[in-house]
């Protein structure tokens, strides 16, 4: 059945390093550690971790009761794994819905083709998912443009490409000259060490600057677009997305320049309404007091640490998904969008 | 004379190191590296200077002629060490014109004197500037009140108490029950570092956050006033600041938070009006990409780091001086506070 295999995002950029699974309990450690990370990705983490949940019944050739058991298992661990980002949750109802629909297949290894065709597709439909952000993102952006964004939203959120950033990465390919300017995303860096990384990679022209310097490039006239991904995004367009979002689009919106969120339509979830309904995950007060190794805070102060902060649909300009572009953001829009066969 | 010694600042929290300055290099070095830091603090560090500047001469028993050229380079040496806060040039002019009234005196002696005198005199008028500022700044806030700072404005950044964490602690000592948010502060976290360390030796409620955070807290309703320092503050009252402190500005006002500033008249550089005209001092990348001895971006990466940035005065609602509180703060109020036997 192969090997799941995944890059050690909290590695980079000093060290490239592919990490293999072979139980569960490492997939999930992954994504609580962030080794894998990013809405889309860890989506498709758990889809794949599902499988890897299931190899040892396949090889020890266990009943279709105690697979569909263990499979299910599965799904419940993996869900635990981080609470705000809904795209885990998404794809693990649809790995739910394959053990269901395959309670009655004959063999533990019929059980884990079936899953791991349903990652497999979760894993492509991600693959069409980034190119069709990028096309509908990369026409918002004209040449000349000063592009801000946060926080990591590339191929290492997603199978490829990535949301926000495909948008970027394509307008880029089109030919446009654009300049990004990369918040560093504190605490743990995601734009220096992971979008920097990437933009490098393809030779996007780009600046990394902290994340308190954003409102003054912004006066300074350098930012004529942000564009961000999302973690969840509710049905009138409240997204929640990494801390300090936020505070960027109250600044684009004091500067006049447009804000916008980048996510495929698995991002959105429509059963609640308002984003103070979002639970945020509060992280640990090391990433924050202990930088990099060393003691940058002293012993014993408190600290508070959301992962996420939840920037209401006012301040946001459009969300790009891979169906169309939603503007103006609002309930109608969203529903309009995401439920499918909606009329407009 | 006795010897100048000075906190190591760059070591806190995890060190506590006075620094013996035998040489102005040491004490251009100290100012450069941020050794010593904070506006008041740098101009009396730099007065302070100028003395150790002339040590040598007076061991020598030089001649007067040539003591008041090594004085004065001494000024203007020490002028070079940073561009933005304007209580360096302030401090030095103050020297400078000891120097200009001592040109007769008889011996090295005599001019070390009375320079180690004025020198004693910023320090001491900083001292009960620290204390006035504290009185008016406190009671700008109410019992149970939330207050953000950015950056550290406290002992370490002046002679005693502080600007804005004056307030801060006058209020504390006056039994308020307040409870202080303080921004990290990136790139050199003098927040989480300084002003974190601060709090907690004088035993005042606070919780460090990363800088990105700072709209979400003031979002759930736990910030009712933000407070900050100065480097400059020109004739209409535009404030450079400790870079990020625009965006918590631009923050506050979305969330109807008041935002204060506190400083000595001597911060304010009444030949300029625009805040654009304040220089700003850039800073080096590394500062950034290899934050706290690792490196967390990418080799060859394009980065901007500029030190401070400029809140103009439509987003303050008061500047806290020694003298009493400017409000509102225009052109005409910052005037009337500032230059000596202005009519109001």
């Amino acid at each position: 059945m192969g090997q799941l295999e995944l890059l050690d995002q909290t590695l980079l950029p000093t060290s490239v390093e592919m990490l293999p699974f072979h139980d569960l309990h490492g997939v999930h450690e992954a994504i609580v550690s962030l080794r894998v990370r990013g809405a889309p990705a860890i989506g498709i983490a758990a889809a794949y971790g599902v499988v890897v949940g299931l190899q040892d019944a396949i090889r020890r050739r266990a009943s279709t009761k105690e697979s569909v058991q263990l499979a299910t298992e599965a799904c419940d661990y993996l869900a635990t794994s981080r609470p705000t980002a809904v795209n885990l949750f998404w794809a693990l109802d649809r790995m739910k819905r394959v053990i269901d629909r395959n309670t009655g297949v004959a063999s533990a290894v019929e059980l884990g083709n079936q899953l791991l065709r349903e990652a497999r597709l979760i894993h492509d439909e991600d693959r069409r998912m980034c190119h069709a952000i990028g096309e509908y993102g990369a026409a918002l952006f004209e040449e000349g443009f000063g592009i801000l964004t946060h926080c990591n939203t590339g191929g290492l959120a997603t199978s490829e490409y990535g949301t926000a950033l495909a948008a970027i990465l394509t307008a880029h390919d089109q030919g446009k000259d654009i300049h990004v300017f990369a918040d560093e995303t504190r605490p743990l860096l995601q734009g220096a060490r992971l979008t920097m990384w990437e933009l490098q990679q393809y030779g996007v022209p780009c600046t990394l600057i902290c994340d308190s310097m954003a409102p003054q490039v912004m006066r300074e006239g350098r930012i004529q677009a942000v564009i961000v991904g999302a973690d969840r995004i509710t049905a009138r367009g409240d997204t929640a997305n990494k801390i300090g979002t936020y505070g960027v689009a109250i600044a684009a919106k004091h500067h006049g320049v447009p804000f916008y969120v980048a996510a495929p339509t698995s991002t959105f979830d429509l059963s609640i309404v308002e984003g103070n309904e979002i639970p945020i995950e509060q992280r640990k007060s090391e990433e924050i007091t202990c930088a990099f190794g060393r003691r940058t805070a002293p012993e014993g102060v408190s600290v508070y640490n959301p992962a996420f902060d939840v920037t209401p649909a006012e301040l946001i300009t459009a969300i790009v998904t891979e169906r169309g572009v939603i503007h103006p953001v609002d309930e109608q829009h969203v529903r309009a969008m995401v439920v499918r066969n909606a009329s407009v």
